[in-house]
């Protein structure tokens, strides 16, 4: 039973998050919450505190399973230009994936910033540092095993990509082609060739 | 007397604009646009039909003042690096400057699209792309002038800039600093150089 329990639990938290990942935070309801969650008020309350409470669990939720699975599939990669496509694409995909509200929790998020407090905005904030500085580590081993010249500005670069990444879910929101979007990848990619 | 109200109507509207660029469409409320407009309910229908009109003549103003005056620096700048630059660092500036909510009211509504209808998105699309297509007017002009190489693929520079252009506004949100993204600046111009 505590395994059906648990399982009740994540698909909640997931109607939940895909929510707030639509409509955002003040756009999301409590009566919205309810319907999707199958939850009364006072369930939701007892299981997670309040909207707020929900929404920090929402977020770390997002982290774990969506933001890290697209991390891991590019720590996998040793060849940076392959990793960096995949960070790309990977972003793409989040957006283009029809069992997703399109963009991401996070972007909307941080721009939404004035809707949250001091928790959640740190939250926030510190899940775009940590994805931007792992890119810099990336693209910075990558310069220590040569994959890519010393005159690679490793911090602007790992910091135009992760600008890109976030810039990706405002694309696709704004209605730019799948196509159009992977095309440009290559491009971003070009950065990495400075020589 | 006639200026004088044409004045406090700007006035009004960008006070509204203001509310919009920070809480976003549902995390304004009626009574935050009565506090900051200086007007009762029912002059702000009066003058400006309902919440949702009143949205869109912001959206509407936001291009005509804050987007065009960017737009028509870059436009005055013949060299094509120095125009993506102003480009660029004109979205750092805007983000940066004390006398707004920092981020892009564009930028934002574009990602809580789920809290617009239809008119409302197709407006905000139709900047978003008005943007980028600007933007691939000036490098296709400076490619016919031979200021950059044929090998710039036109059409990928340009939703790469435009991508990074929307980013920009994310990652001040998250907190980026005003020099890191000026650093970065060169970075992405650098993708005018590919040969």
């Amino acid at each position: 039973m505590a395994r059906v329990k648990e399982f009740d639990e994540v698909k909640a938290l997931e109607k939940a998050m895909h929510l707030f990942w639509n409509h955002g935070y003040d756009g999301t309801s409590l009566q919205m919450l309810e319907k999707a969650m199958g939850l009364v008020r006072s369930s939701i309350y007892n299981t997670y505190g309040n909207k707020r409470k929900l929404f920090n669990t929402v977020i770390s939720h997002y982290e774990k399973t969506v933001i890290t699975q697209l991390m891991m599939s590019v720590e996998k990669e040793s060849d940076i230009r392959k990793s960096m496509s995949k960070m790309l694409n990977g972003e793409i995909n989040l957006h283009f994936n029809k069992n997703n509200p399109g963009g991401c929790l996070i972007v909307l998020s941080v721009l939404e910033k004035a809707q949250h407090g001091d928790e959640s905005t740190k939250l926030l904030e510190s899940i775009v540092k940590k994805m931007e500085k792992f890119l810099t580590k990336k693209i910075s081993e990558a310069q220590n095993e040569e994959q890519i010249s010393t005159a690679v500005d490793v911090k602007s670069v790992s910091l135009a990509i992760a600008t890109t990444v976030v810039g990706i879910a405002v694309m696709g929101k704004a209605g730019f082609s799948k196509s159009a979007l992977q095309n440009m990848v290559a491009t971003t990619i070009s950065l990495l060739d400075a020589s």
